[in-house]
């Protein structure tokens, strides 16, 4: 296939029909209004409004989202501002026959499932540019700021470009994914003008990479010290000092940059699918044979808001990584998964599941002052295998190691505290299970895809 | 014991009686006398003299050697010189009754034992400083230096300091040793007035040190930047050109700075002793337990002077480790013995015997020309295990390893010429037997008291 006829087999799957639009406009009608009317209950409420992909026309199909703002007089204390927004949340979406559940982006929201949409309410300060009070009041300007500038044609580009990146796995910019957010799809397509230019563009970038539609800044040298140690900086059209895609991380940047080029150079459906796949119980043992593995799964004792969880757990593998490198391993990968609600598993990929028994230790320069106390103790120590020797000018010993297995060696110190796990989940992850084994956390059938993913470790579209 | 009674003892070993001396001075006559007779024969001779510790008288008991030095006129070629002083010595020692051998430092003598005393005769060219032709011009002057500057007690000290120094394993410039010289062990006699002296200087030292006895430099920069990177320059008082340490390795260096900080906390006769102990069986099974070795033994196919032999076999041993690091084995120590006519080992201990099935191998950046073919290749290799994927900016697959026991990685490099070997040892090498057990090497008997020290990894006063 042609790059057109990909592209035109893709908006068929991907963009709604105006059957859709409609229905989903009026879905979205219903629960502005419902909003409206029980806000009137609250004080320090200017007005409800309809913000997001829904509103600026470039939502995905298959994933509709709602998004319902929330205007607050900016008099009105922050923390005043968030009962008011969980409360009225609850109350509408609960009205409406959804199950709320409490969010965090960078404030409060509440979410739910209606009618397979997912709604959010959220709240915001009704300000002027540029005297933001919270991080979500700029949203009104970038809705309309995107319907101001985009015609039909771009709008269509960026429901492509959103699949595209939903379908490569960089969509998003939660903790979760560290991807790129719905609004920086749709600046990429405005730069760019348009899905085939930006992604020709996207395959050659080299970063770090500026954009800056509206010309704010004179030279890259300005942009760069005020967005220090930055891949990817795209200045938000509605506020200067913003970089839109601040989240996105090295990874999520260099796998678009990657698919950007596969998919150029071989155009594809694939390169849109979200396509999760079973691994089947046979090709397991081969895909792990000779591999090494340390996992620790978990249980929550109580849920929080999915961005919340994220950043522990990300913290958590990051804690138990740097822990087990202390030790002495070697590292390859490390992942997560949670199912957001209740089961949580840390998994990491190393060299050796044993550290050698013997181990070389380094000792002081025979010139250090402590020179003779360093022989002392090690002519004493029972755990002492060869020397003191001195190679070049200092001393080494070598040494038995008592405990040289991973499982053991991780349970004892995220017994004893020594590991750099995220507050919030210490304790459960003490009272979390270590495996070594994939055949065994296959058990748990929800693991199966991930763990498929996994050991398979590479981007969906390869 | 004060350090006093110990060096009180150790003059009562490592000087000679009275009688010893005349008894040593009568062999050295005969032979001198014997070697002037001979050389009338031989034109271009002007005369020959006894140099080196006995006509300093500063030998230590039980290393005695008679250096006899055949001066040569500068107008002679050397390659007329060198044929010269191997035909002369081997007839002279010959007719001694010794079995002559020729030998290496910095140009060929001729060696032989004869009546329990090591005999050299060494060629070197009369000539005034600083017109030196040869290495060994300097040494008549060395020797009147040292006449002229050293009282009896002082001369006594350099027996003391030669003693300990080889006690310490650190006597000796040959490059089997790489440390200090006879004249080396006198100078800092004499540069700090005594063995006590020189001890406690020595145990504070932080190299880079400088000793220039007559004072020739004015600034240490200046002496730093003549000799560059070098820890330890002691400048020839006969040649202010000439560093007498510049054979001294960093180990032999810090090794004696150790043992002087050892000796003057806890004197004691151990620091003189030359003590090779023969391991027992039951402790070796101890001793080499969860530990990794991996030796080559193999035989000379001709023989060759020790400092040649001995270059080609440090050579060749650092060869081998690198060549295994390159593979990818951590190589704790390394170490070489040869009995200098036959028999050779170079033995090393590794972190691992086997490489981790499973290893990580680094692609390049995703910005990189190259990153699609690397895609490719790695979408088609059998040997992939996971991946790619990208960490930072770069693309990494897990692979799969077909060899990774060190004696068969080992066993291919050397047969495929893929180890920097010294040429004059390739053969014989690769002719050798690669041993992993300690247990099999040990029934080489004049193998184990190199083993034993080689599994202990210490200095002899540890």
């Amino acid at each position: 296939m042609t790059i057109d006829d990909v592209i035109q087999e893709a908006l068929k799957i991907y963009k709604p029909t105006l059957r859709e639009e409609e229905a989903l406009l009026e879905i979205a009608d219903k629960i502005i209004s419902e909003v409206g009317r029980e806000s009137s209950g609250y004080s320090g409420i200017l007005k409800t409004s309809l913000e997001g992909s829904l509103a600026k026309r470039t939502w995905v199909r298959g994933r509709e989202e709602v998004d319902v703002f929330v205007h607050f007089y900016p008099t009105i204390p922050h923390d005043e501002m968030e009962s008011k927004i969980i409360d009225l949340g609850f109350k509408v979406l609960e009205k409406l026959g959804g199950k709320p559940r409490l969010m965090y982006a960078d404030h409060p929201y509440v979410e739910s499932r209606l009618e397979n949409v997912v709604v959010n309410i959220v709240a915001c300060y009704s300000v002027e540019p540029p005297n933001w009070i919270s991080a979500t009041d700029r949203t009104p300007y970038h809705t309309r700021y995107i319907l101001e500038k985009m015609d039909q044609s771009l709008r269509d580009d960026a429901r492509l470009m959103k699949a595209f990146m939903i379908g490569c796995n960089v969509y998003g910019a939660e903790i979760k994914i560290r991807g790129f957010s719905g609004y920086l799809a749709e600046l990429l397509i405005l730069n760019y003008n348009g899905f085939k230019n930006a992604l020709e563009a996207i395959s050659n970038w080299r970063p770090p990479i500026i954009i800056d539609i509206e010309g704010y800044y004179n030279s890259y040298s300005e942009v760069l010290s005020l967005f220090p140690k930055q891949s990817l900086i795209v200045i938000d059209p509605v506020d200067k000092f913003r970089n839109v895609a601040s989240a996105v991380s090295e990874e999520r940047l260099y796998e678009l940059i990657l698919a950007s080029k596969l998919f150029l150079r071989s155009p594809s459906l694939k390169f849109f699918k979200v396509g999760r796949h079973l691994p089947k119980r046979s090709n397991l043992e081969k895909k792990t044979r000779n591999r090494n593995f340390i996992a620790v799964f978990f249980r929550l004792s109580k849920s929080k808001p999915p961005d919340i969880l994220w950043g522990e757990i990300k913290k958590s593998e990051q804690g138990i990584k740097r822990s087990l490198e202390k030790n002495g391993f070697r590292i390859y990968r490390t992942a997560s998964w949670t199912d957001e609600e209740k089961n949580c598993l840390i998994i990491l990929e190393l060299e050796y599941s044993m550290l050698p028994r013997i181990i070389i230790h380094e000792g002081p320069p025979v010139t250090h002052p402590n020179v003779l106390e360093f022989i002392d103790e090690w002519s004493r120590r029972e755990e002492k295998v060869a020397g003191p020797w001195i190679s070049g000018s200092r001393l080494y010993v070598l040494k038995k190691k008592q405990l040289i297995d991973v499982k053991k060696i991780l349970k004892r110190d995220i017994e004893e505290g020594r590991v750099a796990l995220a507050k919030g989940l210490a304790e459960d992850i003490k009272n979390g299970r270590i495996f070594t084994s994939i055949e065994r956390l296959m058990k748990y059938k929800q693991l199966s895809v991930f763990l498929g993913e996994f050991l398979d470790g590479k981007p969906p579209y390869l």
